[in-house]
């Protein structure tokens, strides 16, 4: 360690030496925890008294640059020195093969995922347009104030236990509050037929893990929920895609498939299906009961809109039926309140619950209990329901504004069926229009949608695309369908 | 159906058709949504007025019990019949088997994770004992008032922003904020390079699906993180416990293994290891990060407790000598704040955090924003600085209490090394003690700890346990160290 210091600047000795060793820390002349010379042995080699080297190694542990450990001396404090790797991702990419290290398992779910199609209407990307295919809530509807309003009351009301660790199941009060609430939809259960999860997404793929191996047989909805799809796809599940039809799922097609393959796990979305809006028919639903256990299969109820009913009616879940335990309900507060909340649950027999929270517990040990919460006190106090009443009330206008509109500019050759809840419509196409050409072209006009490949379990025959309006003003709505219609009017006419 | 009604009661016509009603639905007699005779023939059959059967239905609506339909007809509304299956749990299981449903690989899962060592000392069990074990934070010095404010303030701030959807990588300004944050510790970061995971555990399981197949080898610490060991567990890795000592992880037993096996993974934990409580000095970090490059291994670096040094000294993480990129570390606030907040992060480059980002959109889309949020305000504002200074002081206090306790209870035969700061110190013991029938008979009087079973990647060779005591107050430290310090005393003199 060269220190230079020069007895005849007017600076004193002791910020000279400290601005010496500075200058080397800078320079990266030491190793972190780099021990610094003893005062002794600097001061003697520097010919100056030992107080004038500890005035200095003073000096530079109030500034951070060194730090002292009484009877072993002073070292410097790694925080002081300059990295190797300054740039935060220049790495020397040459110096290791990432490549050969990635898993066979990733190889085959980026390949199926990677397709690059959600870029084409990602939210972020055009924050202007109008898109009818936002996962935000409608911001001006939402219940900020209230929400708010319950974060302080539950940690007010619970304290430190929110805090704390909690079962993987989830917030019990939380739990408790749900299986009452289930019961207005014919559902019995106990708080501890309840698993919390971080939305329904984690709820699918512990389930996919509790019963699928690769290779194993999955059916859903073709046209299905993609993150369904995207799970389904991870563990490497060989899927099958049942048409439907304005009742929903094709219960004989169904029962063809069930003859001459094994199926283990079947998704459904029966209420306001994403993407088609339809509603599983009453006779459909008990026929559906009946083939899982004629066949042995499992069956997830995916029922992620039903307070989003704009026609009064409220659908019976799958889960009323049944009686044997294999279907596994689902309710999430995503459509319902906000997606950001994160909060699903799931409801099963008390066996099945057990082990998918030891799978849950290995992802990510539990879900914060400070929403869970604090949703609670916003359901208690009733404010949901209030939120509900108004949500449903502007659903329900914008649902005739897209009808009127979906009437009045869309040509003949589009079709779809009237809903009776749910975000979502879905509008069929002739085989000669590519819904992707027809997006390419609205979005250079500013208006966004969903193209059938996003929720293709297999090939559709035909060409369509989801109109999400709950989230879209009446106004938007309007001249968004209005863009589209005469696009695609002019495409129908070889335009 | 047959409705009896009795003119000569003194109850009005309409309400005597109601309750008839009424008592058939609550009977099961009703499907869900099944249509009610139209009023004109059941006024026809009764003979009375169509009026009369057009007051009683418009009751049971305005109940509840029915809906209708214009120009359809009355319906029975789902929810007012009594469900088959009443009894939450009171599935008639042998209808259905699951056993042949479950997967391959849960079975494997839960024959390693399904232990029934947890029980043992499960928080929830012993809430008035002495627990060395508890994963809940120091109710005592909770930071309450201040995270409540944050989180109002973050409200406040943000607003709808919250409420919507998000990049999987997790709140852009939180990721922003973090990015600085790690240069404290040497790391140079662009929010790019973070992603945000809802705690280690999900961490851990997402880049253990980017780079591990069944059969790949995983090394780690022997004794190491119990949620390391289910994750690897889980995807049904090879792994190999490397031995340590006071410097941490043994590097010349690692290199040895290195030649003999090609391994894909690393898991460590450096500074203030679990259990241990050792620190990995700055020789082997350096020599672990030369080895990973030239035997082509990736490394996660779990630094939970980076924070929690009470020696005034802050070790510098294995990632700021990462030039190649391959070196994934975590950083996490379930010990700094408190657990239940569910937050960590990944930094890797950046090619990486795209492909964790899809891997964890898979589990869970994203974590939410409001708890993200509300620690960037709690960190923005000093809070999270003055929480760790008291939090630091009190963990140094106890630390002296223990090793006190220790000095004078325990008996020379269990050893023990100092720590520089973290929750754990870890006892070991000769091999002729088990620490699990220690654990039984601490129990008795009410002292719980974490047994080595738990931690052990390989046999140890001898017996051990951990002690946590950062959330355990002095007194119940003094008194809990006394009780086993005597039953260990009497277990070693035969007692």
């Amino acid at each position: 360690m060269i220190i230079k210091i020069d007895k005849n600047r007017p600076l004193p000795m002791y910020i000279q030496i400290r601005d010496e060793i500075k200058r080397l820390i800078k320079e990266g002349k030491f190793n972190p925890h780099e021990k610094l010379p003893p005062s002794r042995d600097l001061a003697k080699s520097l010919n100056i008294s030992r107080n004038t080297v500890i005035q200095s190694y003073t000096l530079l542990e109030a500034e951070g640059f060194v730090y002292s450990v009484t009877g072993k001396g002073t070292f410097v404090n790694p925080r002081s020195i300059k990295k190797v790797c300054k740039n935060p991702d220049n790495y020397d990419v040459k110096r290791f093969n990432f490549e050969s290290l990635f898993s066979i398992a990733w190889r085959r779910f980026e390949a199926s995922v990677m397709s690059g199609l959600d870029k084409l209407t990602s939210y972020d990307n055009f924050k202007d347009y109008i898109t009818f295919d936002s996962p935000n809530p409608d911001i001006e509807n939402l219940p900020i104030e209230n929400f708010r309003n319950s974060l302080i009351n539950s940690i007010k009301k619970y304290e430190a236990q929110l805090f704390s660790s909690e079962k993987t199941e989830g917030f019990y009060q939380f739990r408790e509050y749900l299986s009452k609430y289930m019961l207005k939809r014919g559902i019995y259960s106990d708080p501890d037929n309840i698993l919390i999860t971080s939305g329904i997404q984690q709820g699918l793929s512990i389930i996919g893990r509790l019963l699928i191996d690769p290779g194993d047989t999955v059916v859903l909805e073709n046209l299905s929920y993609p993150g369904a799809l995207s799970v389904f796809r991870s563990i490497q599940a060989h899927y099958i895609g049942v048409p439907g039809d304005k009742e929903g799922m094709d219960i004989n097609i169904l029962e063809k498939i069930l003859k001459r393959k094994k199926v283990k796990l079947l998704y459904t979305i029966p209420t306001y299906q994403n993407p088609r809006g339809s509603v599983l028919s009453f006779d459909r639903r008990k026929a559906l009961v009946e083939l899982s256990e004629k066949y042995g299969f499992a069956i997830i109820e995916d029922d992620y809109a039903y307070e989003l009913s704009f026609k009064g009616i409220e659908e019976i879940p799958i889960k009323a039926f049944d009686v044997s335990g294999n279907i596994f309900y689902m309710g999430s507060f995503s459509e319902s309140l906000f997606p950001g909340i994160r909060l699903s649950w799931i409801i099963a027999p008390k066996h099945i619950i057990k082990k998918l929270s030891s799978l849950k517990k290995s992802e990510d040990i539990y879900t914060n209990l400070i929403l869970q919460a604090a949703v609670l006190d916003f359901m208690e106090k009733g404010y949901f329901n209030k939120h509900l009443k108004q949500f449903k009330k502007i659903l329900a206008k914008r649902y005739e504004v897209i009808n009127y509109a979906l009437t009045r500019y869309f040509p003949t050759e589009a079709k779809w069926n009237s809903i009776k809840g749910g975000p979502y419509m879905w509008i069929d196409l002739p085989s000669d229009i590519d819904s992707l050409d027809l997006l390419l072209k609205t979005r250079e006009k500013g208006v966004l949608f969903a193209p059938d490949r996003i929720f293709a379990v297999e090939d559709l025959g035909h060409s369509g695309f989801r109109l999400k309006f709950s989230n879209v003003n009446e106004d938007k709505i309007w001249r968004g369908i209005e863009i589209i219609g005469n696009i695609l009017k002019s495409m129908l006419s070889g335009g």
